[in-house]
């Protein structure tokens, strides 16, 4: 049988890339044959970042560089088109919590409206990484914090040059 | 009978007004005899607005030109000061999500104790515009995607001059 | 001036009506100039009501003998038919919960494709009631607690009766 | 390119199946190959159920007669076990709610302790069908009200049958 | 210094206990100097418990054996009267999801209001007990499923003998 | 007998204090023997506080003098840091909200992370509060609300004093 490929996109500020975002990212290969790992160029959510695009994404290839089938792109515009762009017709997210489902739902439903072909399927989080978030790590880290538990190790080590 | 006029005001920032608006403010109409639209100077949800207050009351007016039920005014205080000043002891609201509906909540209590006699009210948005926010709108139509779906020809008029 | 009559149903179990029933009921003439509180013979919601449906309406017509607007009547099939028979456009529902906005978005949205003509407004308690439900009062007094708080003089008498 | 066939399993009552159960069938097929559709011999949510299994299954093979990648299945044990005698490794979900959510959010973390490999992913609905639910199809359907537009034809007619 | 020992109660339906009831217990001595488990003999949640007030007693004792200031008791009246009978001004509960707030929020206010001197306080749970509940348990047990990482041993046992 | 003192934090921006906070720091006491009442210097959630440190400090200071056991510290650093500094292993916080929940409940998992010891309790406020937060109360008096029934008289002042 010759089935087409699915591809999926999995969009984030990844300010930075967590160990629950990467579970996410690997769990996505159960669904499509290849993840790509968007990360916004323009992020609105997140008013300052703490690392520029170029470091987002130079720490996401550290941590996905032996995941073959995970690659590393960053977007400056829309994310249906970025979609287009890469041919995919899946969108990754994780859901931890309501807030965010009721975030993630809207989003999935302007994104169904500019694209009708691209759908936008939800993963549960591991229970341990059930309370991470990007900018809590950002957070702790700053003050002093040990977040040697919640990223990988290269991007503790940018964490620690960032934070003195 | 002679009963009194009821009208209802129809708070928010408007930046821009979208379909989801103003279906809310039409069918406001089935409980008072005069919506007023009461678009926030102060906005303090939106730091910083993308049309002035005097684009988006303009915008306002055109939408609702033929609806002579619906008046459009702009207010820079209190809430509930405009209402006693317009007479109003109805407040519209749309309610789309849980996240909503706690933000509300709070307001309408604050405001219920404020000003006793004045009966905060919630509409549920049709489904097709369940999904809609004006921040969406906004974040859109600046990357350039097509939003004549959300909102009226003449806020899209206004949006492509804004986003050029 | 000359406006047609604004006619809103309240409908619900009312097994038995709460002080915080009472509360939204008379509110509800901010909105309408009648409120015909509905009671649902065929309850779904309710497994086994503590109170026949004439208990009910008998409760319900002393608690509101002076409330001249407030109508009570019971109806046993689809809620729009009863608001058609009525000549009611208005739905008025009282808002407590994050799981009641839930469940109670659903029934509007499906009230509406039954009825388009038929608004759900709803309308949020008084602190004091916010956490009253009339099965947290069945079950209070079943066990022999004190309920004189929740339910007005003629309910409690009827509730003692009841639970010996 | 040789990669394995994937197939998601789609469990629920289907009480009966609705407008809303057949719209995430099919777009299971985004990210599955072979969608099973599996009804609950064992309803432990719905108490009494208006279909017997074998009606429930019927009605949807006729709903998906021409979809040749939507499979019909019913089971009585396990969701895990059923996964597993299918060679399925995901579970298709709706999420419409918040209480939804919490609810799927549970199971399926039971789920991966129970089958790690299996992952749970979760559809948004369409927004015409966000309100939908099984339960409330058949109280309307009960109490004589239309629901044409929520299920297919064959569900009307077997609904029709049932509530004379 | 001489202070007044503090008696928190843990109520509940325990049927049966499970691991994650057995950490909030424990954790309650965190706040209290001796926690009093309150298994509710007329459960009004859970319809049909799986095991007698007896035998969840017995089970509870057992797996709290080693414990010493975590008693076990029953109780058949009002929460209030119970907490006042033991001297207890802290009621214990574990939150887990959303809708357990909604309902123990309620819960909350309810008792304040009929003893204004007992306070509810809520632990959050362990993240790798998050998804855990007695009627999951109960479920997949019931199925045959594997429930040895969710339940004491002493449980296990009895769920099997229940189960077969 | 002879127990060890049991110390809890309460943490916030208290920007300023409000009757709700005060009543929390208070019921704190029903289950540890000291509150301490733990202002964030450096606030992350409020990007531009309207009273300093130190006058927030100066407010609690007033608001608590006749409270010998609840105590008023600034902290700079991680929450996890102050509390090991005082001896506290109890962290108090109020849950209004689901949106507050969520939040919170993502703090008290971060903070078990860094320091398993310390335990998050959560109470519910008085329903008379459960609308009021600092941010509301700043906004109402910015624009010449009277805020008396929310906050204590030389809160007040202060608010008065600043918005002139």
């Amino acid at each position: 049988m010759n089935r087409p490929e699915r591809t999926a996109i999995y969009p984030g500020s990844f300010d930075p890339v967590t160990l629950g975002h990467e579970d996410i990212a690997r769990r996505g290969l159960h669904l499509a044959d290849r993840v790509v790992v968007a990360v916004a160029a323009r992020a609105t959510q997140v008013k300052r970042p703490l690392f520029s695009v170029e470091e987002r994404v130079d720490m996401l290839e550290r941590v996905f560089r032996d995941d073959e089938d995970v690659l590393v792109r960053s977007f400056d515009g829309l994310l249906v088109d970025f979609a287009r762009s890469v041919g995919a017709r899946l969108v990754l997210r994780g859901l931890r919590a309501v807030t965010d489902f009721e975030y993630e739902l809207q989003m999935a439903q302007m994104n169904r409206e500019l694209y009708p072909q691209l759908e936008t399927v939800f993963l549960t989080p591991h229970p341990e990484y059930a309370f991470l978030s990007a900018s809590l790590v950002r957070e702790v880290s700053a003050l002093g914090g040990d977040v040697s538990t919640f990223v990988s190790p290269t991007v503790l080590d940018r964490l620690r040059d960032r934070h003195g």
